[in-house]
């Protein structure tokens, strides 16, 4: 099973990141030595993905620790980090994990100069760890999610929760992988999910790569392919989970829910604990990312709406809890209403 | 208010075609003067929308008739005539006004044998005629629909039903342009309508050239953009209507009908009677067009999926009457279960 690397080490210590906006077209890969550049990277969508956006975000700070500790003290070292924290921070506000992995490499920081240990490597060991823990939480969503796919069966999903956006074989696409190992994999059906089509250009590219039977549909198909009743369940991804079970994901989400329940057809959320957001009630607190209306009224720089027709762009929907059937995280397999129960 | 003219006759006769693949960066007119340029127009959607292929279908029916009628006997001419209705009945399966402008010509050419008219002209005054009349039911449908909108709403649709779609202020779109000539008009979400983009390129061309207020969305923000509470209603047309009220429309149409009932909003169909099939009973046995993979894969010849991974296309869904608040043609506002009273 061949499977893309998103991001790397370079070996001067730099990231190596697989430009997904390039994709399926070209295979380009960036190093990335600076917070701006990072930050950059993940605002343009270069990374993207909850999971693999806290990754890279993590090995951003560790390149600012690891400069900052080394050319001046252990302080300016902290500066340098937490003005890094904050860069990162801003870039999106949606997914969770971005924060998580943040504010995780901050404490770390500043465990190492009160230790007196050196900043630079203790802070790569630390991204180093979020990045195996998610590639480990990954292969247990994938096996814990497994038993859920009947065999032969084909499967729905949305946007890329694969190995473009996490740091192993994704979250929503995990039991795929998993299942598709032992040659048990279901086929896939994939929604395009414009306006940046990381269906088609993400999902349908890994899919393809690793062997995997998948077909793609326009994002107004959903509804109809559902009908046709040969779907037996649908697999998504999550940006951030609130207490009460309500699912931030990439936009087109929650018409897929809508259509999901008028077929009965199961809707299972994918996600490492790290989505999992106690502090935000309900699906109405999560702040849900507006990008620029170019990206709909476009694709890469030719309009293709009338000039000087306005879009809206909200980048993600929230899909209340009752249209979910269950969430599955590395902890477990729960009904919605009870993902609280992963957080003691 | 300024309209366009998809469609009207060149001083030789011809047919003059705004190629509406074009559109909105460029506007450019065919002149077809063969039965196969006319068919080939409709098949690659340079021409489209139900009652406005009927109307082209129509009009190169009568070119037909007048080469036919001209250079041979009028035996001849119904040859010809005959041969265009097989040509021109081939090219696309779902839209059923085709079919009715075909078999209105070829009676129309049968009688004018009959009769020892002549058949260029005869063919002419009834495509002229088909044209004309379904100008005056969009003037109809938006009269009768209008009423349904209230005060200061904002409304959704989704593809082109509209003046590119029909031979006058389109079907969904009439009641808005209805409105909008005496200054009421409403706020418009347009679905852009993947694959081709039919929302984005050409309802939200001619809604914004015409004056009235518009804002693209892509596909998958629907159900979100409906979330938010101030859609008073959902417009959209029809390419064949069944017998039990099961609407064909664009794919697409099911998915937000779902959405609509999800959030109480009611879903209006507006379509002149031509679109109704009394022959066919429900949406099971409407035949659905299944169009190139491509067009799903790619925009204009770039491919955005990855390479060789297959689409499902089809061009049409079906929503069932259920979900239909209520059927809009010239003859009335009915209930979907009752659209056959308007067939009496």
């Amino acid at each position: 099973m061949q499977l893309p690397n998103p991001i790397g080490w370079t070996a001067g210590g730099a990231i190596r990141l697989l430009d997904q906006t390039l994709l399926p077209g070209e295979e380009r890969y960036l190093e990335l030595d600076s917070v701006e550049s990072v930050a950059e990277a993940i605002r343009s969508l270069r990374v993207r993905g909850a999971p693999l956006i806290g990754i890279a975000a993590a090995m951003g700070v560790a390149g600012a620790g690891r400069r900052g500790g080394g050319a001046a003290g252990q302080g300016d070292g902290l500066a340098e980090v937490r003005r890094a924290v904050a860069v990162l921070g801003a870039t999106r506000p949606t997914a969770i994990n971005l924060h998580w992995a943040l504010r995780r490499m901050e404490r770390r920081a500043e465990r190492a100069v009160k230790t007196g240990e050196e900043l630079g490597t203790a802070l790569r060991t630390e991204a180093q760890a979020i990045w195996d823990e998610d590639r480990a939480m990954c292969e247990r969503i994938g096996a814990l999610g497994a038993p859920l796919i009947p065999a032969g069966a084909t499967v729905g999903t949305i946007c890329n929760a694969g190995v473009l956006a996490t740091g192993g074989i994704g979250s929503a696409l995990a039991p795929i992988y998993h299942l598709h190992r032992v040659g048990r994999g279901p086929r896939v059906v994939v929604p395009e999910t414009r306006p940046l089509l990381q269906g088609s250009r993400l999902t349908a590219w890994e899919l393809s790569r690793a062997g995997v039977d998948c077909t793609v549909i326009a994002d107004g198909m959903i509804a109809s392919r559902l009908r046709l009743g040969d779907v037996a369940c649908v697999l998504v991804g999550a940006d951030r989970i609130a207490a009460n079970g309500d699912v931030a994901n990439k936009i087109g989400t929650y018409g897929l829910a809508l259509a999901a329940r008028a077929h009965q057809v199961p809707l299972y959320v994918l996600a490492p604990t790290s989505t999992i957001d106690p502090a935000v009630p309900d699906g109405a607190s999560i702040p849900i990312e507006l990008r620029e209306p170019d990206e709909v009224t476009g694709w890469r720089g030719v309009r293709t709406a009338a000039e000087g027709v306005p879009a809206w762009n909200p980048a993600f929907d929230v899909t209340p809890a009752e249209l979910v059937t269950a969430i599955v995280t590395d902890r477990g397999v729960v009904p919605p209403g009870q993902i609280s129960r992963l957080m003691d």
